[in-house]
């Protein structure tokens, strides 16, 4: 049987991985666009930051060791183009402009996302740089490395975009930041937000609000951008606004889409077409909170999803549960996490939702060391369910995150989270942990 | 109505406060046979390492905000004695001797727990101290300030004799430990736990295995500890051998006790006898996982358990779930942690428990930092259902381990748990936690 697989970053490589670990019969094919395969692509604006290392420590897995210890026919710069599902076929054209194409039993589509590159003049000037594949970040550390940068603008400020302002922070550079909209982190409560705004903007970052990028020029030394109100000098500009679904080949071929374009799965992959699965950040999953369709591209569901398919195939049909949105990234001092919905988010779906915030300490009464510890806390007053968490702080709130998350996945209630039996010393936190007291605060107005 | 607490602790402190903040015109009394109240006693040894804090910060809540703010008479140096549960009735002697005696209509006993003295020559020498209440803590650290003390010997290694080597040693004093029988932390799988004692051994600490205690003699400078099979000098001696709940009133009373003479509760705290509710480090609990009784003395737990009491005692019985034993303590460098059961103790309870031991990264691939993470996982081969979890490391597993604990609590299966979506980003954690990793090889032991 043969297994063609389109993509070969996480959802791919894990699907092809383990579809041949399960059954080593198997004719499994990877066609994967660029050069580069299975890499830590989150570990970039760290690798950024560090002039001594080199992008390809972010490798996990080398292409030959695909193909020779696994025997997977792992083929590079092969760039698919044209599916057609009826003869089940792919079509499409390798680095060298040589067509190719290939027959399938099984075809997973795992294309990923592309960086969002605004229609808008100067978005291909040198020194103007997405940061999504591996040869992005290489283009972004070579370019700090030839070229004398000392300020740079970063067009959006979502992960990447924050990741990128520390990064870039860390390596000397004077960092601006725009964004379209009023708002800094959407998802955190006003005074939780102010406080991450504060303590970005004391790095030096300077932030502005309501500027919708409209052009980037180049001058005699540097870029000029402008957007409605203001213009930027800068020596590099990256765009971080987000990123689209690569799903333009599965529309052609008439895959079902969902709103955002991502392609719509099942709870096992499954495309709307036999036969074809899709995984990874060019699908869609189920919300563990909602039971609704949603898409959130994040790495351990790419991971996840390909192991999935690999079963599957392999004849082991395997759903999954779905996701909680669960998320976490480092701003300087800070830790940011979030998991499931927010009040807004909740109450789309159909939810009664209530939040709490509150402010707390990260260690024991009289423990030194101890620093401000932000939880926001969402549920629900119909059902008492548990329906989000975000917390922010200097210490102890990335993995903190995790047991409000399997909480969600648990579908607990309020009630019953405040009776989960967490762990107590003095120098990681107070004896009712910071989430424990935000759910008994929560828990007063849900009743 | 009149609310009569004994202890004025964790567990009784809690229940008198919010009892009174439930109905101000119940009648609360707390009878303290110390003269402190309400203090983050497991912050202590994180107090006598620094020479800089007074003892006091660790208290919580005055004695007079509880009298004069929250209307509690509260009396401290007030330690009851006979209890007789048809008069209902406590009598006791205050701490200038003068008898007194209370009438109750609801009685809470959080009479906390002793450390264990033992019956050998040389208890009561100055310089040999325990460590459980406030005063004992600020005779340790008088002691310190007052005397020379190069080295000290610490007898056991639970939490807190491992919390007083810390300690002790951050002070500059030379430690050695001694046990009685031949395992270090007995709950970790052995190469986690030689991993963990060769930490502390490199910190200088000398850790003396299968040496009984036998007797304690001053000498000219300092004091001579005797064991079986060796002798030690030492200018302090930290009696850390564990604690016995203090039940003896209840046991005169007739009050139903369990294996180790803590007082037996139902899962609303409610003792053998009528109108009597027992918390705090004298009372069990349910286990979550076993649901069978169990005696772990902890913290929140005796918070928690002194909550519920007070809703009880003003009309909205509360029952607890029980509890999961999640604990952590820090050691040096090392942060270590556990939640639910060994295999050895599933199997007791009637599992049929796997357990697996996996050591992997702290960090993303790639990501600078990194360090061992060590996790120890048990799972039930029957149901699949996760049973227990232990985790050593120097970053990340203090708050990481209460994802596992919130599993327990929601008795969930190992491979629910592999399906939590858990956070994730390269400066704190590989794209699969560690717990999920552990989780997925255990998994293929189960099935």
């Amino acid at each position: 049987m043969k297994f063609l697989v389109i993509g070969g970053d996480a959802a791919g490589m894990s699907a092809a991985s383990r579809a041949k670990r399960n059954n080593p019969n198997l004719e499994v094919t990877v066609l994967e666009k660029t050069m580069d395969v299975s890499y830590s692509a989150c570990g970039m604006p760290y690798n950024i930051a560090d002039t001594s290392m080199d992008m390809d420590v972010l490798v996990v897995r080398k292409a030959q060791v695909f193909r020779q210890k696994q025997g997977i026919d792992l083929l590079t710069g092969h760039k698919a183009l044209h599916l057609d599902p009826q003869k089940k076929e792919v079509q499409g054209q390798d680095i060298q402009g040589t067509p190719f194409s290939f027959l399938y039993d099984t075809l997973l589509i795992a294309t990923g996302a592309s960086p969002i590159i605004p229609d808008l003049p100067g978005m291909d000037l040198p020194g103007v740089l997405p940061l999504k594949s591996l040869e992005d970040g290489r283009k972004i550390k070579s370019y700090l490395a030839e070229n004398t940068v000392k300020k740079a603008l970063i067009v959006g400020m979502g992960y990447i975009g924050l990741e990128m302002c520390e990064a870039l922070v860390e390596r000397g550079v004077e960092v601006s930041m725009i964004r379209r909209s009023n708002d800094f982190i959407p998802w955190l409560d006003k005074d939780i937000c102010d406080y991450v705004r504060q303590e970005t903007v004391n790095k030096g970052v300077g932030l502005y609000f309501n500027q919708g990028l409209k052009k980037i020029e180049k001058k005699s030394m540097g870029l000029c951008i402008e957007t409605d109100s203001m213009s930027f000098d800068a020596d590099l500009v990256i765009l971080a606004l987000g990123v689209v679904p690569n799903s333009d080949m599965a529309e052609k071929a008439g895959l079902e889409l969902g709103r955002n374009k991502e392609i719509s799965v099942s709870r096992a992959l499954e495309s709307s077409h036999d036969h074809i699965y899709a995984a990874g950040d060019c699908a869609d999953a189920f919300h563990v909170v909602t039971g609704q369709k949603t898409w959130i591209p994040l790495a351990l569901r790419a991971n996840r999803a390909g192991w999935a398919v690999a079963d599957s195939v392999c004849g082991n049909r395997v759903e999954l549960p779905g996701i909680a949105g669960t998320a976490v990234f480092k701003l300087f001092d800070l830790q940011v996490a979030r998991t499931g919905l927010t009040v807004q988010e909740a109450v789309r779906s159909g939810f009664d939702a209530e939040q709490e915030v509150i402010k707390t300490r990260s260690r024991a009464h009289g423990q030194p060391g101890s620093t401000d510890i932000w939880v926001q806390i969402v549920g629900d007053k119909k059902t008492n369910r548990l329906l989000g968490l975000f917390m922010v702080g200097k210490e102890g709130v990335a993995h903190r995150i995790n047991a409000p998350a399997v909480a969600l996945s648990a579908r607990m209630t309020v009630l019953d989270y405040i009776q989960s039996d967490l762990a107590y010393a003095p120098p990681f936190g107070p004896v009712w942990d910071p989430t424990l007291t935000a759910a008994i605060q929560l828990s007063k107005k849900l009743t």
